[in-house]
């Protein structure tokens, strides 16, 4: 066991890997499944399979990345409302207040006696106060302020990122099935490195990742291909 | 200000709200801007459309719900695995760790004698400390056991069933430019339904919420259909 200090789990990096890694994951699997899928129709061209692959990147970005704009912008708004409440209260009822702070620290076996003193000692200190009950008695972490923007970017960008890699080989060649072996090997190795790389982010081991996320990818390029192929049978 | 007692914002039911949320937003926006991004191009027919549709349907599904379960397998072996290290802590080098308990309460200003009642009862109790160092110094909720299965078909069937509603007028109709429009309208009404109803969950305004959505999904699919359109141009 490492004797290290702990380290911080909520700084900004790694908000923005998750960013990433939402993006991305998103990014490489569906352009690529839905251009297997395509090939799996009789009656296909490359240049058809682009212009859907090239829309479905332009749709997947955007609507992702106004997604995360949103769910960042929302809790950031339900924090500052919370806190707002949370500010009301301590002003207006401090003894439900004070009782919610012991109720917290009961559900850990404490006694009323043993949390007397923090109860006290928050109360001579609103701002502090406040701030406790946001985190322990809500769970509610601060949001960074430009969170939103860049989260909004961060993940759009990943998509597309990801999206020109299984759609690169239907570009530069005229044969759809030559393209979709080329664009099954190309997409499988990006999706083996990225899941590697995301492993040794996210504490998942390395190669256990990549597995899982290669196979998210052909899981999801196997069903639309037989689809593609059912439909157009 | 309402004087109920707070809710408990943790509950399961959230979780599943939260699930349909990311299902249906990109089940409802993708396909939409699909479909109608390759009407944008010259010599499209219908046919082509479903089966493009299908396909990122199957695909998107699929992503999205093995997406979802692998986030919850990692976030609960995560948890398992933290939770596994505060234990060895805990028993091994028990003053290192009450010297934690002390900081995470003098950074809302109380002083060492204020929280050592509260340091002395925890230590006398390993597993309630335990339980309070996960959640109070990592800022870590326990999982629900059976979350990533239960989240995986939540957001596949989410995606699905979004997903449907923009493409049915390319199931029923052979001419692309009027599918288009009973497309625009129905997913249109869908997006403002949906995200009506989101707000009144997420606490976001609901007509907000709803517009929100609407531009969300009328951003992406103007995209995806100026691209297809640029392309075959």
């Amino acid at each position: 066991m490492p004797q290290t200090p702990h380290i911080e789990r909520h700084f900004t990096s790694s908000e923005v890997v998750r960013d990433i890694v939402i993006g991305m994951s998103d990014g490489l699997t569906v352009p690529f499944a839905l251009a297997a899928g395509l090939t799996g129709t009789k009656t296909i061209n490359t240049a058809i399979i682009v212009t859907a692959g090239l829309a479905e990147i332009a749709a997947g970005s955007i609507a992702m990345g106004l997604g995360g704009y949103l769910a960042a912008r929302s809790d950031a708004e339900h924090y500052a409302k919370e806190r707002e409440r949370e500010k009301k209260e301590v002003a207006e009822i401090p003894h439900e207040e004070m009782r919610e702070v012991a109720e917290v620290f009961q559900a850990y076996g404490l006694t009323e006696d043993e949390t007397w003193p923090i109860v006290q000692a928050l109360r001579r200190q609103p701002a502090n106060w406040i701030d406790f009950m946001m985190r322990f008695e809500l769970g509610l972490e601060k949001p960074e302020p430009k969170r939103a923007v860049v989260s909004a970017f961060t993940i759009a960008g990943a998509y597309i990122a990801g999206g020109f890699i299984p759609l690169a080989p239907y570009i530069f060649s005229h044969s759809a099935s030559a393209a979709l072996l080329l664009s099954v090997a190309l997409t499988l190795a990006a999706l083996i490195i990225f899941g590697f790389v995301k492993g040794r982010f996210t504490g998942t081991k390395p190669l256990r990742s990549a597995l899982q996320t290669a196979l998210i990818g052909s899981a999801a390029a196997g069903a639309a291909f037989a689809i593609a192929r059912l439909i157009s049978a």
